[in-house]
Order: C-alpha cells, then sequence, then structure tokens
C-alpha cells in the first residue's frame, strides 16, 4: 500500500540559525533518509546549496545531492532524475518558479518528485519552491499595492496540491492585493499566503501552520460581486465577501471543506 | 432641520495634480462655501499649507484660513475655534494623528467640527486626517509584517464615524495585518482600510468609494476564533472566518449592516 507524503510549503527567508522549527519539521519528517536538494528555481544555484548543506549539517543530516537543471533536456532522463530515485525527500530552495515549472514540468524529475510522496516522503519548498506547489502559481504581480485587473501573471504550476494558488513572502512583500486578484479569477482556486519563516505541512488534504508567522487563507467560495471580467485593465479590483482566515502556529485548515479548526478541536 | 453632513476620509498621496478625482469632490461638495485647512497633525504645517493651496487654487477655490494648533489651550476658545464658525468645510491634512486628537478632542475646535457637519457642510482628512475620524484609531503598528498580539497601539479618535476603524496607506505600506489585529481585539468596529489616492464619501451610514485604489472593509463579525486575549504578545495573530470586502471607484457600502452594494444596485 502506498504512504500518504508530507508536503512542506515554506514562505521564504526561513530561520537557519536560531530555532529552525522549520527545517528541523523537514528533518523530522525524514526520519534518516536521504534528502536531495533541488536548486532548480535559481540561475546562479552554487550559494544556495552550500547555504543549506551547512544548516541541515547543523540539524545532524548531511545532504550530498544537489539537483541542478541546466538544460530541460537533463531532467528528462538519465542522471538528474536518478538522484531522486531512492531519496526519502527533496527541498525545492527560492529563485524564479517559472525555471522550476519550465525546467521540470511534465519530465522525468516531476514523476520522480510525485513518487517520493506516494511512497511516504517529504516534499519541501521555500519561496518559488513553495509557490510551484499549487496547480496555478503566480509568477509576477505587484506587491504593496492594491490589484489592478490585468496586472497579474499566472502560470500552471507542479500541481502537488489541488485548487490551491499558494503565494509567499506574504505580509513582509504586502501581497494580499495580488492574491485577491489571482483567487478573483476563479474562485475554485483557494487563496493561500504564507509569511516567511511561515510553513504549512500538507498531509492528504489537511495542513497545519509551523514557524513564527501566519498563514492567510483566502476563500472566494462565497463571493457576491467582482470586476474582475468586465473592467478596464487599469481599474482597481472590487470582490465582495471574500472569507479570510488568519492561522498561526498549531492552527489547522481543511482544504477540501476550505475550513480552519481551531487548535485543539 | 439641520442638514447631513458629508466626511471624506482620504488614504492618504491624493491626486494633485492629474484628474485630481478626490480633491475635485471635495470642492464639488464644498459648493462655493468657504474652507479651512487644518495643518493641526503636522509638527511643520507650512508645507502642507502652501501644497494644498495651490491645488485647490487651480481647483477654483481660494484657501486662506490654516487652522494649526500650537498649544492645546488655542483650541480651547476664541481665534481658532471661531475660524470655522460659518466654514462650510474644513480639511485635515497628514501628520500624527494624534497630534489632532491630542491638541483638538473636547475642545471648541471639536465642537466647530461637529457642527460643520450638522449644518450639512464637509469634513475631509487625508492620512492621518482620516484615520482620526473612527471612534478608535490607529496610532502604531508594524506595517510589511503580520500582526503579533500586542504590537500596536491605538487610541480614541474623534467619533465622527461611529463604530469603525480607519487605516491608511493602506496597501503601499502593507497593512492588512495591523487592522485584522486592531479588529481582532473587538469585532465590533468594522475596519476600513484606504489605499492612497482613494476615499470613502460618507453620508449618514452608507459610503461610496472614490480615487484610483482599493478599500478594504474587514469584518470581524463573524470570527469564530481567536487567540488575541490568550496568547503571548510575540506570537502572530489567528482568527477565523473574517470577512473582507475589496471595493473600488463606484462601489457602496452600508455601514450599519455591514454590507457592500453593488455599483448598481
Amino acid at each position: 500500500v502506498s504512504r500518504q507524503g508530507i508536503l512542506i510549503a515554506i514562505g521564504g527567508n526561513e530561520d537557519k540559525e536560531g530555532e529552525r522549527t522549520i527545517l528541523k519539521q523537514v528533518v523530522e519528517r525524514l526520519a534518516g533518509g536521504r534528502m536531495v536538494l533541488a536548486t532548480v528555481a535559481s540561475h546562479q544555484p552554487e550559494g544556495y546549496f552550500d547555504a543549506y548543506r551547512r544548516a541541515f549539517a547543523s540539524l545532524g543530516i548531511d545532504v550530498s545531492d544537489e539537483l541542478y537543471i541546466g538544460e530541460r533536456v537533463e531532467a528528462l532522463n538519465g542522471e538528474k532524475p536518478g538522484m531522486l530515485a531512492d531519496a526519502a525527500g527533496v527541498f525545492f530552495s527560492g529563485g524564479d518558479q517559472l525555471r522550476i515549472t519550465s525546467q521540470v514540468g511534465n519530465t522525468a524529475v516531476e514523476r520522480r518528485v510525485r513518487e517520493i510522496l506516494s511512497r511516504g516522503g517529504v516534499v519541501a519548498g521555500t519561496s518559488a519552491g513553495a509557490a510551484v506547489m499549487g496547480g496555478t502559481m503566480l509568477v509576477k504581480g505587484p506587491s504593496h499595492e492594491s490589484h489592478r485587473i490585468g496586472a497579474i501573471h499566472l502560470a500552471p504550476g507542479l500541481g502537488l496540491i489541488r485548487n490551491v494558488i499558494i503565494d509567499q513572502h506574504f505580509a513582509e512583500r504586502g501581497r494580499i492585493g495580488r492574491l485577491l486578484g489571482a483567487i478573483a479569477q476563479n474562485p475554485r482556486v483557494l487563496g493561500i499566503g504564507i509569511d516567511e519563516d511561515t510553513a504549512i505541512v500538507v498531509e492528504g488534504r489537511m495542513f497545519h501552520v509551523i514557524g513564527s508567522g501566519a498563514v492567510y487563507a483566502v476563500d472566494g467560495s462565497g463571493v457576491t460581486y467582482s470586476n474582475t471580467a468586465d473592467s478596464a485593465p487599469e481599474l482597481a479590483l472590487s470582490l465582495h465577501d471574500v472569507r479570510l482566515h488568519v492561522l498561526s502556529a498549531g492552527d489547522r485548515f481543511d482544504l477540501d471543506q476550505k475550513r480552519p479548526l481551531r487548535p485543539r478541536d
């Protein structure tokens, strides 16, 4: 029987030297297994690998495998996807989410990532590495301003978590506007905004929050009015009756019901 | 019979040289009457007065009266409150909201401001001048981060609009976190976040939105869980089932029902 894997989506800039709550959670879930560090989101991967290697070494695990894809052809077969063959986990570092999806979308690397989940392993990602987990992802869109219709750029994600769109560096970069703009386009998707040094740990269709910040679940299911489709691109968004949940460490959330559970429910 | 006055709360940084939608609205509502410019929020008022004098002159009205209160005693009686005696409107420029409330709260100036409303006049304010309109106001609180319990500083406002708390420079400074933290303390108050170059025009218990950005109505009436009262001050906020309305130009809102109206309802 296939065990249920775990996804850990991190909002970026997780603590690497202090409490390290989130990285500890990754290590704990690996249960001694081997982890591959995927730096494919980055254009200059070397620095990320060393920083994470040191951070994970301080938590007692040796990360010696860096998965970097220079050209998409490397992701199709051979040595690179082979790195993931018996791994207990993979960690996607930050950078450009389009680098991840354009290089590994629909390749052997992506299949190997899904296999890690189906054998009960861990798929973690920070910043861009978190953004790609949804079926759709935000690629670009202004921070620190309200959404203008047509100002954001969406792309298909890896789809590891169904019916969600994940945004990161959330409070720090003032991104509520662009996430609202994204869910307005189709309220089927739940918007999940993750602060820095904060993560959601997804098991099946439940997640719980770890880390020092907040997670915003933005639910457009009950929206009664939106000007998304009928206005000029420079107009500000109008979107009535959004349901918003602010979640912090200990909170749990049911992705199918789109409902938070109180910490001790 | 007393006519119903109009409040115009502006999120700061309103356009003074281009379309000037918001300042035009102020001028239109004055209907040719005299307006006083209150620079009491500022510690160095001179610059504000000249900038607004020029902006309003370009719209055809001459603003010659600057209301600046150096010491609270000047607000108690005499020449300063007298400036407002037969004014059709007053415009509060930005600065420090505590300067406004500490200098004019419960003085003859405040009474004169209320009289302007009761005779059908206009009370407008931008940035700090908007923040003071609620019964409670946000004085300090971090931007660009999620709310930590205990991180914000509230104070009583002038109370010109009941049961609301107004925050400004809203998307630009990433202030959703602090406004959520404020309404979590007592969901009786509706949070209203106003973007720059954006305003609400309040008539009775209805408002409508003008300007280029968005207004966020944050309604905690239905909140099912909050950790506000029982957690340590450094913890991130948890707040389930907030109702959020994103409003833009043309949208109307009923402050008593806490409901948006579709643009053409």
